[in-house]
């Protein structure tokens, strides 16, 4: 296995756990409960080239994912995206909005710097992550 | 079965087809080949809401409209997305971009107007997919 996480990803996030299929990142932008879910698979640029049963896999991670960013204080809507314009590996955001966040109704992607955390609050949702 | 589609997904877009899960919309905007998978389930507003069966369905079915659009002319990316800020009905942007599109390499949600298909092109696209 030599599953290496793209750089741009890696100076962006902070690491939390590996899931059977996913490395688990934080992103590290305090103004959105914001997970990273990177298929720990070789060379995988696109969804339809996983493998059917890791695609599922993906399918219930992102579903693990946002139950966890639901239950956050705040929450009200939870956006999923797997874009790749810019880190071809792939790589699926699933995020917590709600209607007085920054790029609210768009998308967060492109809209504005990330804002890092302070340590309490990001250690508490790392924790909270690895807890699941 | 009472499925109804949002009537702003109804306006924004082009019947295709209903697959196992998904109703298959083309979105009308001629500058990308995109379709959005709604699934045909009542209520349904995140992910994590549908059965696990169903995720692991929409998965497949992300796979397959990724497939279709990547092998359309000057697609070199495929853009998944599920938002819903705006339209809360659950459904899954699957779209094909490249260098030279009007949101490169931003988000194509939120950028720009649509530009409506002429009819040649949209039912050529529609036909494609249906013989899926």
């Amino acid at each position: 296995m030599s599953f290496v996480l793209h750089p741009r990803l890696e100076a962006d996030t902070v690491f939390i756990a590996d899931w059977p299929l996913c490395r688990v990142l934080l992103m590290n932008d305090a103004r959105y409960p914001w997970l990273i879910l990177a298929p720990r698979r070789d060379a995988v640029t696109e969804w339809m080239d996983l493998a059917v049963s890791d695609q599922a896999l993906l399918a219930e991670e992102i579903a693990k994912a946002g139950r966890a960013v639901r239950g956050l204080p705040g929450v009200t809507k939870i956006n999923i995206g797997a874009l790749g314009n810019l880190v071809p590996q792939l790589h699926v955001h699933v995020l917590g909005r709600h209607g007085g966040d920054p790029a609210w109704p768009g998308p967060v992607w492109g809209h504005s710097p990330a804002v890092p955390y302070e340590a309490a609050p990001r250690d508490g949702l790392i924790g909270l992550v690895r807890s699941l």
